[in-house]
């Protein structure tokens, strides 16, 4: 992968290893350790040999190992596209004109889980850390959907971390946008009802203080249950469901036109019958 | 801000202003220039004191100028949590045992707008630039959701600036959920019902081909909405939206407990009355 601009024939200076992408522009996977000077030559005779081939966009991804890298990177004037543990991507756009590098992820997305058993009890926990810690409130369980997991085994995955029951994924009730929530960045959370498949509490012990099957009006007559929007909503969605008038969204597994992975889709499938 | 270790009364080392944060840890917002030694020096008396002090995760906040100081960090030990174009925000956790640093963003958000005229006629475009250049496909205005927007603003932001069409948002018919999509990232794409307020298309010169109002026939007959699953399902959740029968999600504003801005809850706002 190792490449030298010639220049009237004489070999001039290493370029850095590149591939192509879709867009017009070139990826850079450092993996190696460098001497930041060699590697800060490297990289602007590099640049200009890509100006010169009418390349747009540039990534670097630096592994972490390589953070002495980000400063000569950052002084050719790339920037931060985003990080993950173990790398920080760069990237600098070529052209004059606007430029079209596609956004980061913006958003975390959540889960919570309705579980509602055949005496119309709702699982409900008690949080042990965040927010919720001591404020006495019962909550249904929620959590975080994991990288590459999909919103309906995270709704099984944390029910059953959270209070040891086995369900079965129903629908999306409904979601919720927020702003701001967390390092300027949204989240989506999803409100899942769930069909319970076992009976015995088994509570997590590092982040619950309590977990209990509680009837529906027990949950709805909490102070704050009342008073706050979401917490209202679930109770009336449970209701809804449990009456038998309501309809969410299923997922249905579909191709996509190019190849990527089978995806679901999230809709009211009884609806599109009709 | 600034602190000193004091030790057996003597004013031993610098250490870096912290503030406290919600979950036991302290976040450093760094901001003027320092020298990377000064700055290694300070960071692991702070994280002594830190130690000492019983602190669990410790978050740096690194902005682009100070890309001199991430060597350091890291070869402290500190991991990369997420960055933005203007910073780095680096992570370390204290104690022994597992860490509850949060997840980063996972996700990207995007949508795609169906607008349909009394005609019965779709507004769709071809696209001159990713996937889609070139294919002859004619789809729905799609994008993504900006920073801090909405989806119903981001799908009229959307329509208007690809087609010049002015339209008011309805409803939510379905949402995709894609894994590794971006980066490893996954994508949430929802499906936007859209009512028309203008006619005059003026399509975008940048990443619009063309731009026309097309019946759902002709639509629907493009080999590859045959073919393939979302386009299908596109023209199918249309039919059903223009024959009355299909029931969305549409958003209501909610408070939260705590006092979080604004939000909307999308939820199948008719089932929910009976």
């Amino acid at each position: 992968m190792e490449q030298m601009l010639v220049q009237n024939g004489v070999k001039k200076v290493q370029l850095l290893p590149a591939v192509n992408d879709d867009h017009g522009g070139v990826i850079v996977e450092l993996e190696e350790p460098m001497d930041p000077n060699i590697f800060h030559n490297m990289l602007r005779s590099s640049l200009h040999q890509w100006k010169l081939q009418g390349k747009k966009g540039v990534w670097i991804k630096m592994p972490i190992q390589l953070a002495n890298l980000v400063e000569p990177a950052v002084k050719e004037g790339f920037w931060y596209h985003h990080a993950e543990p173990h790398y920080l991507m760069l990237v600098y756009w070529i052209p004059e004109t606007g430029n079209t590098i596609p956004a980061n992820a913006s958003h975390r997305v959540g889960i919570g889980a309705v579980v509602l058993n055949e005496k119309r009890e709702l699982l409900v926990v008690q949080e042990s850390s965040g927010r919720m810690k001591g404020t006495g409130i019962w909550k249904i369980p929620t959590g975080v959907v994991e990288e590459g997991e999909d919103l309906f085994e995270a709704a099984i995955r944390e029910v059953k971390e959270e209070t040891g029951i086995d369900t079965e994924f129903l629908e999306v009730l409904a979601f919720r946008q927020m702003h701001k929530s967390f390092f300027g960045k949204s989240d989506l959370f999803f409100i899942c009802m769930m069909h319970p498949l076992t009976f015995n509490l088994q509570k997590q012990d590092l982040e619950i203080e309590a977990v209990q099957w509680m009837s529906l009006e027990v949950y709805g007559a909490q102070p704050f249950v009342l008073k706050h929007g979401i917490f209202k909503y679930i109770k009336d969605l449970c209701l809804a469901k449990a009456e038998g008038g309501y309809l969410g969204f299923t997922p249905v597994p579909i191709k996509s036109y190019f190849d990527d992975p089978t995806s679901y889709l999230y809709f009211n499938e009884d609806g599109l019958v009709q």
